[in-house]
Order: C-alpha cells, then sequence, then structure tokens
C-alpha cells in the first residue's frame, strides 16, 4: 500500500501519518519527490486500510499495491487448476463444450437435444430450469420437475448436467441432480448464495457479471474458494456497454487476462454474449482461439419456438456445423475437442 | 401481455383463462400476490388477443406490453404512492432525509450518530449491519447483534430505521428490527429475494443495481408489487461509467424520469454516488433540485475511523451545513424539509 | 512516479531499473515491502517515462503520481478563472444563461428566439450553424449565412453569441462573429483544433467528449491553456453509458469535481445531456444546485417544426417557467441570476 | 429517407425533385459524391412517400432508412467490397497483415522494422508520424520528416505503408507519401476530415471510435462513400467501458457484425485494443477465427525503448511466433495468410 501525500502537505501531517501507522503495526518508508512525498507501507495490509488512511489530513491518495484475492491468483498457485467432471477435465488441453436449451421446457425437448449435442461431440448438457427473468411475468423455469428431466437426459446420455441455482436455499435440491452448479451473471455478488455453493461438494461454475470487472470477478470467485470448494470454473459471457447491436458484448481480451491473473479455468458463453445466433460461431471460435477451456453453447430443437432466448439458439445443423469448425481450429492450435481424442472416445 | 384478473376473480376463472390461453397456443405464467393475480402470456401475442380476453369472467384488464412493467408504471396509478413509516411520508410534499453510518459498528457509535443526526432534522437512521462486501476478508457486518444496536437507537432517539437485507432467509429477523427494509445495488435482481421481500409486511427500499436501466429497475420493482407489497420506495445510487474519478456516476436524471414513467416515491444516495465527501453536498441539493423524494446520507461520527467508506462520509458538522442548504433549497422550491415544517416538528 | 516491482523481482533486476532512473537523470527511493518492493522516482517526470518503465524486466506496474494536467489545475491557480464577455462575467458568482435553437435555420427563428430568451433573462444567445451531424444526410447547417442571422440577432437584443467551430479551417470566419467559440463533444479530442482556438483570441467553450474522462477533458483543456488561450469555460453535456431512456447521462458529480480540480468556469448543458424536454428543466435546477457557473439550454419558438433536436428544445412558455425557478433557486443558495441582478440589469 | 439519383441524372431532374420535396412540406440535403448525387430528406417522412419520389425523372432509387447508413450496408451493395493496395486484395480470402511500430520515431528504426515484420510474412507497414495525443506535452509526431522515413521503408522493402492522418490541411502532404490514409479513433467523428479523406484518391482506413456504435461507424464511413471514395476499410480497435484491466475492450463481436450489416472489409487492432502486449497474440488469433480480413499489429524493435505504447507492442521474436500461429489457424479455417499463399511469395 501506498499513502501519497498533498503536495502542500505539512511535515506534522507526515509524522501524524507515520504515527498512525505504527500504531496499527506497519512501518512506512518515506519517498520525497520534488512535488509531493509518498510513503511505501510495509506489513500485510488488508482492503478497510486504504479507506482509514485516505481521509487523514494532507493525505491525498492511497494506492493498493497488492492484489486484493490471494486463493484465486496466480501467485498463490502457479499451476492450472483442472475441475474434474466425471472423466472430463475442465482447464486442461481439451476444449470441453457444453451444450443445450437456454430453459427446460419438456422432458422430450431436453432428451431430444442432449441426444443431437451428443451426437456431435458435445460434452456436458447445460438446461436451465430455475430461470431469472428480468420480469415477474415471463417464464420463470419448470423448478424441481424440471430437474428429473436432466436427470433423464443424462440417463438416456451419460452427459454430465450443469444448470443454474438461484438461491442459497435451492443448493442441496439442485445439488442432487446437477453435476455442476451455475451462479448466473446477476448472482455474481449474491454473497450468501457465493457462501453457500462455495460449502456444496459439487464443481461450481461462476459466470461473470453484467458490469464486473474482472477484479471483482476473482474476488466472487474468492467467496467460494474460501469456503473450501476449488472446484470452481469461471464463465465469461459478454459485459454491458453502450452498445446496443449485440445483446451484451463479448469481452474476449478476459480470457488470456484470466489465464494471466489466475489458475481457474475459464470457459465463454457466445450464446448470451451476443443474443444474436449468427454470432454465435464466430464468437465461439474466437473464444477457442483465445485460449478458452471451453464454451458453454445454446442449442434448441426449434430455436423459433423456444420460451426463452430463442434468438441466440444455434439449431441442430448449425451446432454440427459450429462443432465441426471448431474440430478443425482446436487441432490447428494444439488443443483438442475433448470428443475428438481418440476415433472411439465415446 | 398481461391478463390481471379481479380482485373477487375464482380459482375456476383462472383455469378458464389459462385454458382458453393454452388453446390459442400460449402458456400463462400466473403470479398471485396478495391483492390480485396477475398472468403473463408467454407466446408471440398480438393486438386483438386483447379483446378476446378482457371480456372473459374475472378479468379486470389486459395490458399490452409495450413497456413490460406494468404495477409501477404511471399509467397504471396515476396519483403517487405515498409510503408510510410511523408519521412519516416519503413520496408526498416533504423531502425525507435518512442519515447514518454505512455501517453499524458499536451501540455507542450508533446511537451518538442517531442523536446527532435527529438533532438537525433527519427523519429515519440508516446502518448498515448485514454489510455486502466485494472481498470476501473486508468486514461484512455485525449481524443480529447490530440490529439490537439498531433498535437502541430508535428507542433512544424515535427515529425509524433502514437496513439491509441481504437473503431470503433474513427476510424475518430483519423485519422484526427494521422499519424498512432496504434491498442493495448487488441484489437488484436476486429475483428470489424480490418474491420474499414482495411477501414482507414492511416498507422496502430498492436501490438500482450498478448497470441496471431504468426499465429494468422497475421491473425489479415489479417483483416485489406483483407479490403485494405496495409500500415501495425506489432508490438511485449511482450507476457504473467509465469515469473512474467517483465511485459511481450519479444518473440525477432518473429522478424525474421515474417521477414521470412510474407513481413510486425516489429517493438519492449521493455517498455512494460519488464515494468522496466533498460531493455529497452539492449532489444532495441536485438531487433535491430534481425532483427527489428523499435523501439517504452516510453520517459517522469519525470518518476517519469508520470500518466502511469513511471516504464517502460526512462528519456532524458537514452533515449539519447540508441540512441547512437544503432547507433553503426545498423551501425556494416549494417542498419543505419535514423536520422543518413546524417549529416544535421534532 | 512509482514503480512497483513484481513480487519474484530479482536484486539484479531492481539495480537495473534503478541504474536505468540514473541515466535518465532520475534518483529513485527503494521501499520494500513485505511482498513486494516499490521505487519512488524523484525528479520531474513525463507521462512517456511509464510505458518505458513499466515493461522492464522485474517491473509489475509504474503508477503516474502527478496529475498529467497543469495549467488547468487548482494547484497551478487557485483562484477562479473569470471570463469575461462583454459585460458579463462567466465563473463568477452568477450564473450565466445561454439559450437559443439547436440549429440557426433562418434570420426570423433567430432574431425571434434572441428577443424571447432576452425578455426572460438569458445572456449569451446559443445557436448552431456548423452543425455536427452523425449521418452525411441530416442537416449541416446554414454555413455562412447563418452566420449573419446571429450578427443581426445581436444587433437586434444585444445578446453576446456563441456559435460551434469544426474544423480549424473556420476558426477566422467564426472569430468574426462569435463572442465565444464552441469546440464541440466530437471534437474535444480533435487536437488540431484544439491548438487552432488556443490560437484565438476570443473565449473558447470546451464540451465534455462523449466518453472522456474528467481526466481526458482537462487534458484537452490543457491544450488550449498551453496555447496562451486561458478564456476558457468548460461544458457537462452528459455522458455516454449504458441507460438508453435519456439520450446521454448527465454526470452531474463533474461538476463539483471540476470546481475541486480546476480554476476554470464550469457550466451545464441539460439539453443534450437529457435529450427530452421534461428532463431539461429539472436538470438544469440540479446542476445550479450542484454549483454550476451557467448553463446552456435549447430554446426554440416551435419544438416540433426544429430542423434538429426539437425533442429536447423548450418552447418560450417552458423556458420562462425553468428561469423563474432558477432565479428562487440561485437566491436560496446564495447565486444569483445574473439577469435578476438589478431591476435594470436588462 | 434518402433519394438515390441515377448517375446521369441532370442537374434539372434534381432541382424538380428538390421542388417537389419542398412542395410536400420537406427539405432536401444534397450530398454530390463522384459517382451519383444523394438527397437526404429533411422531415417526419412516411412509406407513402416512396412510391411518389421513386417515378421522378432521374431518380434512381428511394431508401427508407429504418438503418440510417445506406451507402455502407450490405443490402445496397451485397457483395463484398475489395480494396486493392498495390497487389494486395484486402477483404477478400486473405488475412492481409499490417504491422509496424506505433510511432515512427527515426529512419533506422523503421526500416529495421519493416524489413523485421516483411520476413515473416506481413503485408504493409504501419507507422504513426502525425500523433494524436491525450495530453500536449507527450510526444506528437516527427511530421513531414517521418514521412519521408516511411517513405524510405517502402523504397528498401516494397511494403505498402499506412499512417494517420489527423486533420483536413495534412490530407494532401499524407497522399503524397501514404498507399493508406488511417482515420483515428479519435477523429471517427471529425466530419470535417472524413469528407476531406472522401475527396481523396486513396483507400482510408476508418477506426472506429471510443464509443461509437456499430451504427455510428457505418455512419461515419457514409461520409466517405457518399464522397465517392469507395477505398474504405473498418478496423475494430476496441471500445471504452467500465473495465480498466484492458486499455480498452476488443469488441470482437463487431467483426461478424460487421460482415453482416456492410460490404466493407474489416480489419482489428488488438495492440490498442488491449494496450498489453501479452493479450496481443491472443486477440489477434480471436480476431481472425472471428472473421476479420486483415490484422493491425504493433511492431518494435525494442519495445521497452519506444516512445510511444512500448507496453502494447511486439517485439520480433513475439510477432514471428504469432504469424506462425495465425498462419495455422487461417489455413485451418480455410483463409490463407497472404504471405503464406505460395512458397516464393514473399
Amino acid at each position: 500500500m501506498l499513502i501519497v501525500m498533498k503536495m502542500d502537505a505539512s511535515e506534522r501531517e507526515l509524522d501524524d501519518v507515520l504515527e498512525r501507522l505504527s500504531q496499527s503495526g506497519f512501518s512506512g518508508h518515506v519517498s520525497k519527490g520534488v512535488e509531493r512525498t509518498v510513503i511505501g507501507v510495509v506489513g500485510q495490509t488488508y482492503p478497510e486500510l486504504r479507506e482509514i488512511f485516505e481521509i487523514l489530513p494532507g493525505v491525498d491518495e492511497v494506492i493498493p499495491i497488492s492484489k486484493p484475492y490471494k486463493l484465486s491468483s496466480r501467485e498463490f498457485q502457479p499451476e492450472d487448476t483442472i475441475v474434474r467432471v466425471g472423466d472430463i477435465d475442465i482447464g486442461g488441453d481439451e476444449l470441453v463444450v457444453m451444450a443445450g436449451p437456454c430453459a427446460v421446457e419438456s422432458e422430450e425437448q431436453v432428451v431430444e437435444t442432449a441426444r443431437a449435442v451428443k451426437a456431435v461431440g458435445a460434452d456436458i448438457l447445460r438446461g436451465g430450469d430455475f430461470k431469472p427473468s428480468t420480469s415477474p411475468y415471463s417464464f420463470r423455469g419448470l423448478g424441481p420437475e424440471g430437474l428429473e428431466f436432466l436427470a433423464c437426459a443424462r440417463a438416456e446420455t451419460g452427459l454430465a448436467i450443469i444448470t443454474e441455482v438461484m438461491g442459497p436455499q435451492d443448493v442441496d435440491l439442485v445439488s442432487r441432480y446437477a453435476d455442476i452448479l451455475q451462479v448466473g451473471t446477476r448472482n455474481m455478488q449474491n454473497f450468501v448464495l457465493l457462501d453457500e455453493v462455495g460449502k456444496a461438494r459439487k464443481p461450481v461454475l461462476l459466470k461473470r457479471g453484467l458490469s464486473a470487472t474482472i477484479q471483482e470477478w476473482l474476488l466472487s470467485a474468492e467467496y467460494i474458494l474460501s469456503q473450501g470448494n476449488w472446484q470452481l470454473i469461471l464463465c465469461e459471457r459478454g459485459i454491458r456497454t453502450f452498445e446496443t447491436y449485440t445483446r451484451n458484448t463479448m469481452d474476449i481480451s478476459a480470457i488470456p487476462a484470466i489465464k494471466k491473473l489466475s489458475h481457474l479455468p475459464i470457459i465463454a458463453d457466445p450464446s448470451h454474449g451476443t443474443g444474436k445466433w449468427e454470432l454465435v460461431s464466430p464468437l465461439a471460435l474466437a473464444a477457442a482461439a483465445a485460449g478458452a477451456d471451453g464454451l458453454m453453447i445454446e442449442v434448441h430443437p426449434n430455436p423459433d419456438k423456444a420460451l426463452k432466448d430463442g434468438p441466440q439458439s444455434l439449431n441442430f445443423d448449425n451446432f454440427e456445423l459450429l462443432m465441426s469448425r471448431l474440430a478443425l481450429l482446436a487441432t490447428a492450435l494444439g488443443h483438442n475437442l475433448r470428443s475428438r481424442r481418440s476415433p472411439g472416445g465415446k
């Protein structure tokens, strides 16, 4: 932590800051520049200190130097975290594809989609069942019944299942069905929920908040890790900007940035990220090229009739086309699509 | 499209409407509020539908949703909603001031602050006790013990209390202490929590989300209203933009915009909106000039020793100065500071 | 300037940085913290240094401490700059009102509007004649002919004139007619134009760019000041955010922020800031309450028939109403509307 | 609404259309391009107008502007525009790479870099010589002398040259040296400059503005096209958002979006887009995977000694590595790196 004094700070004010530091168990190294004086604080600081010192007389600014997240940082754990779901490794050499409908609508729809996406190489079935919705009058999901449909689809196809959990009271229920618990965009800073999935014994996928910085996202990850759950995957799904042509703006740079700052695996969701099915495939390829560990793609038997987010869902044909392009790209860049690893792989 | 059932509509009438919808190729999402039931129609609607459904028994009104929010709209209720807390009216002719520390730290700190803010005209005591925090390592509030401190301050001063509720499981507990339940910025789209406070029998203050549009904010309000709780106040507290000089960007335009679009009262929180105490008073005056029904101001006996958000808190002297300027401005523009209404008003 | 070393930086890397500093004529004060080492750079630094040092081996981050603007800073000149236009002082005790049509359309329209706004207390006539337009097919202004119309209106009413200059080649021409040269939002970083108006002998009004930070805005001001033109006024006119209900988001906080950081006068343009005439008056009052030195308001005889920006223009009646409310507010807060200073003031 | 005149329409026919407009209560804004004249209709149009005007003599087409841009739209020209620079086609099957230093510093630096980037497959040399800079105290480029250095590098290597033109008065000068005129981010809505490069007989590269929507970007393109210059390339270089970890946020979705909406070629600049050299290569690959027609990459012999933007420049080794990865990716996806087309291609 650095304490920058005002240009006209007095010696007395400087001394007061140093004494206050000392009382708090820190020492300060004073650097006098031509224009102003800076104090480097020695000792293990914590976020609140900033506020405490920022309003002392003579202090212009307090600059935290240490990154505020720890367990999620690459410094803390240099090697990549690999999250294992059944026989699937997320965060390793392979590109993992999660696909399925935005919302679970019926057993038939889920099972049909599961079969279709598995046939062309998806590894995990996604399907929203407790659905967040900006309007109370929109479809909010089938609830418990839909979890049974997802379980049916798993039984039929062997695909692992990821689905969202919306509140702390549902963590147990959803954990009984899902292989991965998804924390949605709007809940990235629902700290009560983060604590709760941090105590669960299931892998968690944490979507980035609509206007969350990378640092805030890693701090939310920190909530989960600090509760003891290290089976954590991040998911970039677009941020909110001034651009309205796309539903959100995919922040592809966040993928290599997370790879640099953190050991956690990161996947991309171009369906929510763009909101337009025609842009899903180009952005899926882009995310893979930028180093994503996986993709989450909305696929629906009849996007025109989907209860939610039809415009951003691929139909079976377009998804198959995407998978074949992804396989070419992954091979060229030295990754693999998991399903293409070996001819008899699944 | 929304189908609003009459207050006295029977279950049978509801079922008939749903069946008719189903025959027409739609499905209906039923929201049962305390007062009445609303059906959200799922599917691509068309104008003629309105007439078809409006004459069915038990149907009060069919509303095409050009604006997707309904109960919160000025069209639905032309006259201003006034939320009554004790003998305080929020949303009427008077400017209501809520003041107090960002975080409850001790009984002494809360009671001292309560006395100080009451002495210069504040109407309601604010104090965060369950504290959301971006980092799991920061101060997260005193929890149940702190609620007792707030209750003490109320007993001492007669001020009503507003404090935040962070999760659905705490609504009952917090309701036993607070006069107003606050839903924080990061929970504006925590739909599980919105449903729960919608069922509470306490006034609710709903802060705008960090990157929520006005429309999304009113839709979150709609969650609470549609559960039957009409004692709802909105609070503008700054949005996230590219500007980093201020902690957030106060969207003062949202105040007259909400007044136009909705009947709900709206207050402003310039402390979080700016993050800098020197900007709090100018922005408080600006919000009042733009038509806010009230203000929420962070006040702390010793901002430089505050556990949270010291830099944005006013000390007692600055708060008193602000109150006197507010009184002048309110009078000039034909409003009143509630506490100045009558000489013996306090 | 501070140089933050990486956690694992070697002594050798530290020495190399110090030697490089020394070669460049600086000295460095080393502060060794528990986690990492920080070097405070002593000497008059300049922006390029950051980039030079940021990529040296072992360096994690370089943090500039001095603000990059100088001439525009409050430290450089503690007392307020007052820009004098005829007998009008901008930046002093009075609230100056500039009003008029968005675009000059005809002599009649301009003269009629000038008379109307003067009658209720405006000090300066605004009127766009060289018009920036996002589309090449939109009305782009009358050009030289329109400048004559503005001159007529001045002759008729005695009001000073402000109008926009769009390119360096027009500075001479516009200077012959205008009392204040306006540099528009889209040209805030048109550095060629900034240099040119910096050489002009006319007051300049510099609008904030659509996505300009306060710091970038002051750096653009610095271009003009450093060319020798100190007759400079800033104008907050809304920034671009995710919110689409308003055309832009008025950043009212920028007004007291500029007052703190700089000695330059700042006015507000709620017409462009909101894009909706119903919001113009509340935001004009808010800006005045927050400490603006003046306002720029679009007024049109027939907003419905305006060639540009009708929806955000006030008609004469609404403008008169606004002026009377402004007068009350200004008096209450201890400012004055210039025109109300003395009964015979106009 | 736009009225597009036939190529061979007479002045008389034009006048007749304008008179007819006037009689109907509209005015027309005439844009004379090199090839044809377009009338922008001012006033509140309605669908029937289209039929009325489409049959007038000399009128080619009447276009209702749901989309306000026209000439740049895919509807107007379904087939891809290919911009030819020497023997290089931009917008065709090949991925074109422009590389070089952010700023021209010396003849030696430019020539050395030109040789290095050519050796590993770059097609065009980039080098900023008139440099926009947020601060008047930063390096603003060498000016005319630097253009000579670029010409030397072309003479030495045969690479075509792209460099920025900052003001209308420099278009002639820069056109004498450059093969492509670059219009920078901060000038995307410098309409005077757009008009001027629209009249030049050189290809133009138009960078997206910091906070420009895709629609505004295409409208700025429209300025250039409507002046008759169809040799136009777009360049995505990152937009401004709340995220501060990266210098800007690369909007990769804009690449397939532009491909869908427009016939113009689009390239990507991940150096400015990210501001961090470690992110440049992943984002370059991502842009190529998303369908970009080319890339613009900053390369410097000694990034740590660069006068500008060192932190975002690749050194020769990293650039070579990127080129080899790009070649693999392009081949996999069925494009080609131009330089890899034939073994003797360079």
